[in-house]
């Protein structure tokens, strides 16, 4: 049970207890965050970002870190999301390990890590503690919340559950609810943690690691965020050297292989596998029609919001771009000018990521209106 | 090591020694198949069904097995392949575990079964095998030959190797080549079983059973079969009775998923994981573009047929239909007439065995001009 938590991290103490949506609560829980800009003096121009499941809240170099964000190409003076203009907030999600409490910290009840005894979780109780951060900084409104992929979720249920708090919003490869399709492969990337018998029920230690089942999650995961399009370019139908690898007879052979491994080794050890599956199960539960009597459309009308922007991608195959649509569509229902902008990008479901010259005159465009 | 071979099923033997594309040879190898129809005098009503990895022989009902076939809907008298009119062959793959000689026989050089002593297998040997069962029937040259799927890449490789021995095609989500997003699913399906370690280097036995890593092959082999837009409407977010299921914490709860379940545990003992494997990377080997000098339009261009029919489904995520478009022009580009047939089936690759309603006047169509 490691936490991979950022220099300098800030963080901010979670009202304790601390209520969770599915039951049961968490005593003394924190949350990470990093700044970029200034808040000006009557708090108007201040962003919040919510991340997808894996990012900590080092989005870009900053005053307390200056190494490379994850995000860095899209934010900074001068850049899309400009911080020479808006203070910019982005939270590490609640259940994470980088920083956040989450399944991989300390119980003070107990002294011992959470794992498995940390309560259900669900992206409601995410959207509740980064509303804690906001309020912490005396922040009454957000200029504009936005969120990514699983943030996108997050932002969302933000905006249902505190009404009013923010004057804009950018969904980014959202949704508004989780469909079969992604379900079932998050459902796959759980089932290949659970199943390494090193997970041994969430109590798996450095020595005694779940490595199988991460490589094979994370495997998973880099294949539907990506798209077959964007590899037939890249990779097509090149071999490696072999000599890198073992001789295994079904051992790996094309480049497209390598990647996934080379992908799936980065990342296994630089993420705890019980958070993992906490923020994964979380984004199979929300669905945005429970505060619509059912009904997503209503649920998104119900939202008020000055002006909002929902992107997506038509490559994207875990969050398709029907969903971001809709987005828009529901948003516009209640009253909110909403554009929905469907870009070409061949990356998946991950070109906010990577195809910056397409997401950042979008989100420039868009946060110069304001 | 179990094979599954179908009630009365027909064999013929391969010559021996059978020499494999890769290197090796078999050795008093054999090949399953099952007819329906009736051979005319000169022998020129004959079709060849070539199947995707995992079914059998056994296509449809006959008089020697009364069983409902997997492909029964489209083959019998009177149906899309009108067994009044054609003598219908279907073959069993070499190397599957159906009844054709595979790494779950018998090696009768060791008297033990190959498991990974089988020769390298690659669609060509699949080929070349299909093509000794038509030449022992007394057919000198088929009317058409089908393939679906992982058959697509057969027919084409029987098509380039046996110049001549075919009048008409049709390939039903087939392809050329295989592309690095298909590799990368088969790679981690193939993953899946080998860190099984009940795997144990291909020597399991029914009591020590890699069922964990063919039930993840399967489900994530269902997940690319179908597509999401069906399941959205098929599936929606509907949960389970979860009595029916344990209390495991991150157990199944969608319906989703327990379709995937029920999926997987009817398939896990039914196929053998060694000829699983086998026949897996048999499909990411396959390349037409050998057979043109590195270009793919050329090697479909150099096949010789008056006919063909090249169908898709724009829902295929795992042969997309660019491949199925590829193959049309690329053998039109060689003189045949051949017709694309791209059609608007929810079910994504799967569709050719579930939407009999569109697929049967198609094919039923190119048929009856032929």
């Amino acid at each position: 049970m490691t936490e991979f938590i950022p220099a300098n991290s800030l963080f901010i103490p979670l009202p304790s207890p601390f209520p969770m949506k599915r039951g049961g609560e968490l005593i003394d829980a924190r949350m990470a965050y990093e700044t970029w800009g200034s808040l000006n003096a009557d708090a108007s121009n201040a962003i919040l970002i919510l991340t997808g499941l894996s990012p900590n809240a080092h989005a870009a170099a900053n005053g307390g870190n200056p190494e490379t964000g994850w995000w860095e190409a899209m934010l900074g003076p001068g850049k899309a999301i400009d911080t020479d203009r808006w203070f910019v907030i982005c939270v590490n999600s609640l259940g994470s390990c980088k920083g956040s409490t989450g399944p991989a910290s300390i119980n003070p009840v107990t002294n011992e890590t959470y794992c498995l005894d940390f309560p259900e979780l669900s992206i409601e109780d995410g959207a509740n503690a980064a509303f804690e951060v906001v309020k912490a900084l005396g922040i009454s409104q957000l200029a504009c919340v936005i969120g990514n992929s699983m943030g996108g979720m997050t932002a969302l249920a933000f905006l249902l559950l505190h009404p009013g708090y923010a004057r804009s919003h950018i969904n980014v490869s959202g949704s508004a609810r989780a469909l079969p399709f992604s379900i079932a492969i998050r459902s796959l990337q759980r089932e290949a943690i659970r199943l390494d018998p090193q997970w041994n029920l969430g109590h798996y230690t450095e020595q005694q690691y779940p490595e199988n089942g991460m490589r094979m999650a994370r495997k998973l995961g880099v294949v539907t965020y990506r798209s077959a399009m964007e590899w037939d370019g890249r990779f097509g139908r090149v071999r490696f050297d072999s000599e890198c690898f073992d001789d295994d007879p079904f051992g790996l052979e094309f480049e497209v292989e390598r990647y996934l491994e080379g992908h799936a080794r980065r990342f296994v050890h630089k993420f705890d596998p019980n958070c993992y599956l906490y923020l994964s199960r979380s984004m199979d539960w929300f669905d945005a029609a429970e505060y619509g009597q059912g009904d997503v459309m209503r649920a998104l009308a119900s939202i008020q919001l000055e002006k909002a922007l929902s992107i997506g991608v038509h490559t994207d195959i875990l969050f398709p771009l029907q969903q971001q649509e809709q987005i828009a569509e529901g948003l516009r229902a209640g009253g909110c000018e909403a554009e929905f902008a469907p870009l070409p990008s061949p990356q998946g479901h991950d070109a906010f990521l990577v195809d910056i010259e397409r997401f950042s005159p979008t989100i420039a465009g868009f946060l110069a209106k304001l």
